[in-house]
């Protein structure tokens, strides 16, 4: 990108609201210098593009945006360059624009850090929920993290106070990737009480942005940025999320582009999992442990084991077994005779199963009596 | 029902290990007595009947097993009876034996209680769980019970510590009508810390148990029972449930009978939910609010209202009023100039929008400068 080019792409990601289908395309057809030329110019047929950018074609401040960048020490990316996610970003043209009038790939990117957000975005995860979280989402959020950042899993998130922060630290306790798109400029300190988290974001994993700096927060800002988070990651996880809540916009947008949704469940009692019921009613996928997130956003045969269940010395005993046993008493002990009735049996076919079971070296035989070696653990099963 | 025909329904109740088809067949082909009188004197051409019948047949504590029931102040009831739920039991007819070999209905049902198990049925719920209940679930139990016991749904449960005590104990708590399906005989104070509990359920609801009297319970007969509760509700509702759990025994029956399955979810954090979320893995019904499950069982229309969702003065803006609204800043005014660029709209865009919002009482204009008439709650939507 020549230093002419990059000054045009910092006009044009500020010139119209992104994102925004007709600036790209006019890029697209005349290059970035004659298409920021023709707007700057009023030199345009195309009557909602004339209007998109009437508001702010006279402001020029890409010179001040890129030494802002250069400053964080960050770049400004755009479709062609190599960390572009172009697969990630293809999705958005099967999305109907009808439902979804935002669902356009970004134009350009301003980004910040060590990591290339085409290479994360290939296995990765976005964990995302309500900044009302309570200590079981926070809990949740890192226990999920620390599992898929230990299987080199990143971790994208909006970089907002509760479930987003919490997902941000645990990735960068465990030393994993994180990257955090937001929805303002990548100098704009928002939250300001995440400014030093947001800034080890940016020295360890990555900040991005679709908004030039000084770019303050909206809430149309903070719809598009969601559907990016949604975009750059194969599966959102949901871990908190009240009734009303971005984070289901995250799934939305996550289900419009055909990537995975994943909800964590939680008390009833807790208005902080109410969203998260509502989307695991409406097909999410409930998760529970990272490695079923894994089996989702990992490589082919990355499956989920199952989870531990405890053992007894009674699940290998045939049914016939299992009922002989049953028919010993927990103490004391009883003759074939009465085990026979029982266990509702005939005597000839009781003989079979405590043999075995003597066998197993569960029961054993005193006198002609029979009785259980260890002490029974009745209940129900 | 004369009284010797109650003899010989009491005597086939203990006779076969229920429940037995061949029996079943047997007294309805030639009636009680004389299928009773069969049994007793071995006269029967059928081998595996005759097996089934070899180890109990000379036990006959019929007379004893009624007087007991008498002193309960309880009742034997069989198909015809009016009290029978025949419609519930019908549902075994459609399931496959092989899978659920003991998929028949019962012989005959030793109640006591002053409700009618026919009556209930048909407005029922299951509501089941893990004895290992921890608060979380206690207070889940007791808060659906009450909710579905002041729209008159029955709640059956199986009588067991934890979750199926506490549904038991909700429902007796609000004046609701509670079915405990025990595993062993109405006399047998099983477990025995529920005593008192079950002799409360007897006074208030229904005990019901298809075994006679003094039978202990054990594993083959607590799954047995698990049929009966799945049987006569509609749905099956796992509150809580280890990873290995009689409940989910109780909903794999309830599934084949063709009721509906719900769990309740948790916290991902703790053992008694990992039943619950394997099952509503696997589709069971996701549950959080009694009216969720009126749904289910109750008749038709009886729809669960949507949980009540908090509002904002922004709610009934048109994206075009929202985005000037969020052009003005939080603090201080702005002319429409200055407005239209934040917005990034044509000045001519902006009038329209700015005037609803203030006709809405949501903006104000002051010296040609506008701003927001109420502090503007910034934040990711």
């Amino acid at each position: 990108m020549t230093e002419e080019e990059r000054r045009a792409w910092a006009y044009l990601s500020r010139v119209a609201e992104p994102p925004n289908p007709r600036v790209a395309a006019l890029a697209e057809t005349l290059g970035p210098v004659d298409a920021a030329e023709r707007i700057r110019r009023r030199a345009l047929t195309d009557a909602p593009l004339l209007k998109a950018t009437e508001a702010r074609h006279e402001m020029d401040c890409a010179g001040n945006d890129l030494e802002i960048l250069d400053r964080l020490g960050g770049r400004l990316i755009v479709e062609g360059d190599e960390e572009w996610p172009y697969l990630a970003f293809r999705s958005f043209a099967g999305v109907e624009k009808f439902s979804k009038p935002q669902a356009y790939a970004p134009l350009a990117l301003w980004v910040v850090g060590p990591s290339s957000l085409s290479e994360v975005s290939e296995r990765a995860a976005a964990i995302v929920g309500t900044r009302a979280a309570t200590a079981y989402g926070e809990f949740a959020t890192a226990d999920l993290v620390a599992g898929l950042a230990e299987r080199d899993v990143a971790i994208v998130s909006g970089g907002a106070y509760g479930i987003d922060g919490s997902a941000h630290r645990a990735a960068l306790d465990c030393d994993g990737i994180t990257v955090a798109v937001l929805a303002c400029g990548l100098d704009v300190p928002y939250p300001s009480g995440h400014s030093a988290l947001l800034h080890r974001v940016s020295r360890h994993g990555l900040l991005v942005s679709e908004y030039p700096p000084g770019m303050r927060p909206s809430r149309r800002q903070f719809l598009a940025r969601n559907r990016l988070v949604a975009a750059v990651t194969c599966a959102t996880v949901v871990v908190e999320a009240g009734v009303r809540s971005g984070a289901a916009n995250t799934a939305a947008w996550a289900r419009a582009l055909g990537r995975n949704v994943c909800a964590v469940p939680g008390p009833i009692t807790s208005a902080s999992s109410v969203g998260c019921h509502v989307l695991i009613k409406n097909k999410a996928h409930l998760v529970t442990r990272a490695e079923e997130i894994l089996e989702l956003v990992g490589r082919a045969g990355e499956l989920a084991t199952d989870p531990p269940r405890p053992r007894s010395d009674l699940d290998d005993l045939t049914p016939d077994e299992l009922a002989v046993y049953e028919a010993l008493p927990g103490r004391g002990s009883r003759s074939i005779d009465e085990i026979a009735v029982v266990a509702g049996w005939p005597v000839a076919d009781v003989l079979g199963p405590l043999t075995m079971l003597d066998i197993k070296g569960l029961v054993t035989q005193d006198n002609g009596e029979w009785k259980l070696l260890r002490h029974r653990a009745t209940g129900s099963p």
